[in-house]
């Protein structure tokens, strides 16, 4: 899916009531302890949550996929094929299809790596690992680029995220000591 | 938190553009696949996501802590302390805060022990296992009654939802194996 746009969860991003189109005001609602957008006319809470990034870290042999990023945030960066889960999927059916999507990849066999926090954006990224199947692979519409990278090939220096180095780092890691491990891990950014 | 109504996601429930107020269709944006909800007037899309809810299975000694839930839905009926993940915080910090409101409980060793998709109503439980601090506890305000249980006081027949009765039997499986484990589940229910 195209990626949300980010914005500061601290404002009132919203300005009208989806339901009435009333005036949308920032209160702490009566047995509540955090400020929600409520519409001031019809009474309406609405609330914000993380939203959960799930993607995979696929290899084949000795490669692993990356796609190179053909929209903004991060637009001619590398990154794991990952996305925004979307309602009535599962954690794994949404890593799959966006690997799909990015990658024109698939896998049988995804389990999961790591699950890391990024607080300050209110994401968790829920990132897993598998066999690419058959070594097949396309560059999706969100990516200019698709390509199988050694350890030594990997761009280090034009990773699109911080969390996408991370687990790519802990898989390496894990590879070296001959297991690979599930990881829980938090991005603390100001 | 208070829990989000859940409202069907196959609907457009949002009406008006919470940008502009101007009028929601459904349509599918270009290069995107799936229907969401865009404002006619500015174009703004809206995108609505699985949300992550939080929670604990806390013991102490041979039992587990339990809270009776004072609001609807399920109200009167026996639950594991957990809700909707806030922004800004990690899941282990949302499953502790959760505990806190509704239990009174605190834990300073849990770990993730199951993580369930429900994708029929767009959720994702992570449910957190640990020892209950001093075997202390208070009902919070969205629970009428807070207790320990041993395995067989646990009121089966009360239980508030089918992920908690599935957290609470993998539990005793894993105790009688003698290791807890993580788990990954998905309650299908049409």
């Amino acid at each position: 899916m195209k990626e949300n746009p980010i914005k500061n969860p601290k404002l009132p991003h919203q300005k009208y009531c989806s339901d009435c189109s009333g005036v949308i005001k920032l209160v702490i609602p009566e047995g509540d302890t955090r400020k929600r957008a409520v519409c001031v006319s019809c009474g309406t809470i609405f609330y914000e949550n993380p939203k959960i990034v799930a993607g995979c870290l696929l290899t084949w042999k000795d490669k692993i996929l990356l796609c190179r990023r053909a929209n903004e945030p991060r637009s001619g960066f590398w990154t794991l094929p990952a996305g925004f889960m979307e309602n009535n999927e599962t954690v794994e059916e949404g890593a799959l299809r966006e690997t799909m999507e990015e990658a024109g990849a698939k896998s049988n066999n995804i389990k999961l790596f790591l699950m890391c926090n990024l607080p300050h954006i209110s994401q968790v990224y829920m990132m897993y690992y598998g066999n690419l199947n058959g070594g097949i692979y396309e560059a999706g519409i969100e990516s200019s680029e698709v390509k199988l990278f050694t350890k030594e090939e990997i761009p280090w220096g034009d990773l699109a995220f911080t969390v996408i180095e991370k687990t790519i780092k802990l898989y390496y890691k894990d590879l070296e000591k001959g297991n690979i491990n599930i990881h829980f891990d938090t991005i603390i950014k100001k």
